[in-house]
């Protein structure tokens, strides 16, 4: 069976599963959300995830949701990224952790914010929170890649393919590689991994399709 | 060996870790850390947790960070609230990263903006904008609790330790319980587990304690 990832270009978090499937040789197909008209909203969406959100995996278990348990399962299934103990199981989900609440969870909605959100509706007050929220999450990520090659282990894991799920994006949220040369050539190293794509190339719909009318 | 645990009362994802050690009944003893003096931000604590964050559990294996990892490490430990196969460990996690991405890591902010913050250092916008996430992640968790008593499991485990670790807090953070009467239900049944405790009772500090000079 081919594994469905419900996803959009866009997302950061969709990213994360995408990747660890691609990476990991699993068979799958992503299916468009198309999110920025509401799909994420409506009750057909709903019924896949309550939780209103991108991914979500249909697996031959059921439905998957959140990516942290999605790249969990399929590094289970594939064998790769994943973890071989409880010591190291816990290291990678520390990582996942800090991701989630300090640097996806930020870059996310500021990303959004900046580019995707009407102007109308920008917060000039939310986006300098995010903001110097992120830096300041974004100088730990730094300081500990400067001892570190990976993230959580002595090989690439699913942190690491969660921790990058915004990093490679182009539109502005306040990051630039420059500024952080250990998180630079940290993500130099993930994406010299083989099979590495990025994630409009990964997934369907970026922001120009959009301005064209939608990826189908 | 008794653990500790590094922490202070207005922490809820301190008090994640303090009521999974106290229910689990492991032998343990709160340390304080004077956040509000800048103690997280200091050589010796980050020499404890690099990230600068409370929880930090001083175990014989070493230190652990990031309250959800020290949640498994005790569910473990204590043989009570934790996983017994993957996809328990699975749907615990589900639980845990929204609660992470979506509730305390907002509510958390949110909480300290409107009630910590000095007032001449308050952004409305961000305030606003961090209360309109909350209620959407809260109405979600609201109509799961509707269908269920427990949050991953026909049982308490830790999601249900972490996800409540900043609802039963006094201060003023765009949640009030009456407006989620699932949720509200749901933490009465938390606190009705045997040998629960309030986080101003569990770990030390507290706002009035901090208008007396501190809790030591």
């Amino acid at each position: 069976m081919t594994l469905k990832l419900h996803c959009f270009g866009e997302s950061g978090n969709a990213y994360k599963a995408a990747l660890t499937l691609e990476l990991g040789g699993l068979d799958w197909t992503p299916v468009f959300v198309d999110f920025f008209h509401g799909a994420t909203r409506t009750p057909e969406f709903r019924a896949i995830n309550p939780m209103g959100e991108v991914p979500a995996l249909e697996t031959p278990e059921g439905v998957l949701t959140q990516s942290a348990v999605i790249q969990d399962w399929v590094a289970q299934q594939s064998g790769r990224f994943g973890f071989h103990d409880n010591d190291e199981r816990r290291e990678i989900l520390r990582w996942q952790m800090f991701d989630n609440h300090k640097v996806s969870g930020v870059a996310g909605p500021l990303r959004f914010n900046m580019n995707f959100l009407p102007p109308e509706k920008r917060s000039e007050g939310a986006n300098v929170f995010l903001a110097m929220r992120l830096r300041a999450a974004l100088k730990v990520l730094d300081a500990h890649l400067e001892e570190a090659e990976w993230l959580a282990l002595g090989r690439p894991t699913i942190a690491d393919l969660g921790m990058c799920g915004y990093l490679f994006y182009p539109e502005p949220f306040a990051f630039e590689r420059v500024q952080y040369p250990a998180i630079d050539a940290w993500l130099g190293r993930i994406s010299a991994l083989p099979g590495w794509k990025h994630p409009y190339d990964l997934m369907p719909g970026n922001p120009s399709d959009r301005q064209q009318g939608g990826p189908q």
